[in-house]
């Protein structure tokens, strides 16, 4: 009888796992260095070895496992062939077979930011829903969507690459991707000091935030002080990211947006800056979408990735 | 044996109705009136009587029918209620259920912008793709998504909405939904008109359109004979619309727009003005996304209504 799942978040540095039972209780997490040397060979038979090891620890038979789900940074389409993964030096191949080969078990892949939505959907803040769109404010912009409770991949793995919507002409500095002014540029952890630091040269009014290291937690603990500057960093924070998500809602019509990431440990706050702007964008048709925080952190992947196996 | 499936396109003014094979080809195509009066509530059985007639003048049996698509001008969620059709009259309730109640065959209601979506998926110019956006640039500007061959619905029918994207902020005109700076604004027929005459009204430049009466169509016929000010307007209209398709990208990751209605007559030189916004803009994972024509104009929605019942 098939008893358990197990879900595989793969990292640039680390890999974290996780042994579940069909219900999503997890029953074991750990985690492996991600060895990226000779362009990342390694990293898939390390993780098979590691789930091996697992199984002998547990006492499980093969035949009571449902299938191991991998959350991989790369886009991934819905046969589960992997387009690059640039930091873990991957080119194109198909994570599904090449872990099957290795592992005997069913394998399922999906790119990390969607896995991570469909984590959120399944246990996290965007329970009891399936239609969501998760939004990572991390060092970058993610986004992951749902859509009747499965994962929106997209022509060739690129669906949900909400960080990287065109939001300012006038911008000059490059993003990531090769392009100018998108999202990530103004809505991550990383655009929202570049926001701080624009506006800190343009103006001379007295700020807890002059002087100080710059990060998006210092900005917004300084919002809740009501200090001046920080409050208007935060609102063009909230007008680009509200209005996007406003974009992104005339397209998929979502229930939920699900806001996690560094940025979001900033707490409720967070959400009215974004809500402010998106309701004044968006179409009525969406206006009543609920905003939440995530709630599974950095667990969310492998969550997402155990019950990619269970669909 | 299952031989038939009835297509049927429920406009403001009239509702067109088409008997297909299973196969896809058209045996029979009619028109009847939309009967708006006492709150639309004569529209389901008239279209019922409709199709009751021609299943007998064409001698067919109620067991050789699969199914009535509707495609309905309102939103309809995944289980065939429609939340208020405006022009129709109708508030909320079950078409399928009610319709099925009079008919007694199986039902499938659908938006029309969606359903039309479809149908060029089927038949028209996005056959072979599963993965489509289209862009219906009428009097409004009309949008519907399908996704791994299903019309992405939305958590309320409002999925697609893609001409209320918010894309101007300078803007005072109110868009026919409440907002201001909607894309339909600036990108249907009428949106061509209202750029043609802010141009007009600042230029001193010679242009044929001067004192023509001014629509998409002399703009674009303008354009051909590569009339300065006629390619002002096309550029303005293509950043606009290349620009929101671009972020429509980063959200779906489509394998193909669509492009429909009756700005579409102008033909490919359109895709151009648009395409050179939209690659522009878009996220290097959507860029090979490829711009066609749609090709079933008026009969898209009756192709895609009955590709309803198919699934």
């Amino acid at each position: 009888m098939m008893k358990y799942c197990f879900g595989v978040d793969l990292g640039g540095t680390t890999v974290k796992m996780g042994l579940f039972d069909l219900a999503g209780n997890v029953l074991d997490k750990w985690e492996i260095v991600t060895r990226k040397e000779e362009n990342g060979m390694h990293i898939l038979p390390d993780i098979a070895a590691s789930i091996e090891d697992k199984i002998q620890e547990k006492k499980i038979s093969k035949e009571e496992i449902k299938g191991v789900g991998i959350g991989v940074p790369g886009p991934v389409d819905n046969v589960g062939v992997v387009y690059k993964a640039a930091n873990l030096g991957w080119g194109v191949f198909s994570v599904e077979n090449v872990m099957s080969d290795i592992l005997h078990l069913p394998i399922k892949a999906g790119n990390d930011a969607n896995v991570a939505a469909l984590g959120e959907m399944w246990k996290g803040g965007g329970q009891g829903h399936r239609n969501l769109v998760a939004v990572t404010l991390g060092t970058g912009v993610g986004g992951g969507i749902i859509i009747d409770g499965k994962i929106l991949t997209g022509a060739n793995g690129a669906g949900g690459e909400i960080g990287h919507i065109h939001v300012e002409d006038n911008e000059t500095k490059l993003c990531g991707c090769g392009n100018t002014g998108c999202l990530e540029q103004y809505s991550s952890a990383t655009g929202i000091v570049y926001i701080a630091n624009t506006i800190l040269d343009k103006t001379t009014k007295e700020t807890v935030l002059r002087g100080k290291e710059l990060s998006a937690k210092a900005v917004f603990d300084a919002v809740k002080e009501q200090d001046e500057v920080a409050c208007e960093i935060a609102e063009i924070f909230g007008e680009y990211l509200g209005k996007a998500l406003a974009a992104v809602a005339g397209v998929v019509n979502p229930e939920i947006f699900v806001i996690g990431g560094g940025v979001s440990k900033a707490g409720p706050i967070l959400l009215d800056y974004i809500k402010k702007y998106y309701t004044k964008a968006v179409f009525h048709g969406s206006r009543e979408a609920i905003f939440a925080l995530a709630t599974l952190g950095n667990d969310a992947g492998i969550f997402g990735a155990a019950r990619l196996v269970l669909e």
